[in-house]
């Protein structure tokens, strides 16, 4: 781990981001020793920070933390952790905080290669996220919800599983966005009371613009997804992944429009 | 700090806690070189772990802790947290959970006295608890949502400030539960879908029906508040304040019942 960039195992026992999940993450892929989709990490990062009114780290200094931490390290996983630091009293934010960053490298998740070219197969989870617009799209460290729903299942073979909030609408998976396709296009859940403004989400939705696949953000219901034509899952690390199992029924993996693909990989993500 | 029984200042980089909020803790006051109220407080710790999936300290050695992090102090805040500890993959959490325990013995609050006795200012917070009956009254690290509150003001004269949640009810404080005392009896907020249950709320709770004062535990609205014939808040640490001002608006603070206050003096809570 590189913390508040020095090469040490451990941070502050009183740092917020232990003690109230005060502060946010960022995990980026990293290919031929890059990180992949810098600038749109960096560009979330950044306004997380000024919604939880946590100074906004130096983006030089952070780029330069991430080659020191990836090193020789030709793929990988790279995680970005920035809290506010220590000191405030009790939940009160100190007035001049110290924000902390803590730099993980690990390797790439290890997910079979299937999973993207035949698809994963999902549950649905019974755990229920929350709502709170003013949390929702922020990758911010309260994620207890995830954890739980993540302690849902065991069998490895299950890919993800998908959370409803607590006012039925799906939202997203448990560390993926989730892409619905129809004879329209495709739709993706609104995030505007709950959910995680996933950067390759971000992508997607603007390959899809410029190719002319119409794109739609608005609540999804279940009965939507059992009527599907298709599912897909997105996330930083694993690019896309079609979902060819949903609770048992199969769905067709082959639905992820081609150009979606190929505009992913053209745009520096090449996993 | 004391972490897992060893004094030190830093904590696992890659703990759960840090990176999750995938934990809880508890809050005590300390008082003639002891914890009050230690039972509860451990109580509602193991019941948080076993809601959370966490394995229940073994309370003999938490005590043991607890003893050796206060030391020789007669007074303080002694603070336990406990979380998931390491490992697992992303959120999934790890088969065999290891904890990580972590104690920490703060100088007392240093409130003003005059705020038990002649009550407190409080406000109404912007910031709205979101309701997820799976984490609701557990004490656990996914505390943002405090944090956002409690920044919204810095006048140190304002002691607390009221917090409801996105379908409008009045929860509690961002430290505190609350209580509404009316010509019936007193009325805490259901806390079925979101908020901390309280260790002193429990035992004002209890108090009062000893002492036959009706309590009742139901859904509260804002204009009830207005309309009451006054207010108090409960916390662990600074036992009952009422409120003498809310919004601007001037509240009799002399409406706890006085058998209350000493029942909750005589349960061994005396600060």
């Amino acid at each position: 781990l590189l913390i508040d960039g020095e090469p040490r195992d451990r941070v502050p026992g009183r740092d917020r981001g232990l003690h109230y999940g005060d502060g946010l993450f960022e995990t980026l892929a990293v290919e031929d020793g890059r990180p992949c989709l810098w600038g749109r990490h960096m560009a979330r990062l950044a306004e997380g920070c000024r919604r939880l009114g946590i100074p906004v780290p130096d983006t030089a200094g952070l780029a330069a933390e991430a080659e020191r931490e990836i090193g020789g390290a030709a793929r990988g996983v790279l995680k970005i952790l920035v809290t506010r630091g220590r000191g405030g009293r009790g939940y009160a934010p100190p007035r001049e905080p110290r924000p902390m960053r803590l730099m993980e490298l690990s390797p790439g998740p290890g997910h079979p290669p299937s999973w993207r070219t035949r698809g994963v197969r999902v549950r649905r989870c019974g755990m229920r996220l929350s709502r709170n617009p003013a949390l929702a799209g922020i990758k911010h460290l309260n994620r207890l919800e995830q954890v739980l729903a993540r302690a849902e299942w065991t069998d490895p073979d299950i890919a993800e599983g998908l959370m409803l909030d607590t006012g039925d609408q799906v939202i997203e998976g448990t560390m993926t966005n989730l892409f619905l396709v129809d004879g329209e296009g495709i739709h993706t859940p609104d995030l505007s009371r709950c959910g995680v403004a996933g950067t390759m989400r971000a992508l997607v939705m603007e390959a899809a613009r410029e190719q002319g696949i119409p794109v739609s953000e608005r609540p999804l219901c279940w009965s939507e997804l059992e009527r599907a034509r298709g599912l897909f899952l997105t996330n930083a690390v694993i690019g896309i992944w079609p979902v060819r199992e949903l609770d048992g029924r199969a769905l067709d993996p082959q639905v992820v429009p081609g150009p979606l693909i190929d505009a992913v990989r053209e745009r520096g993500f090449i996993p």
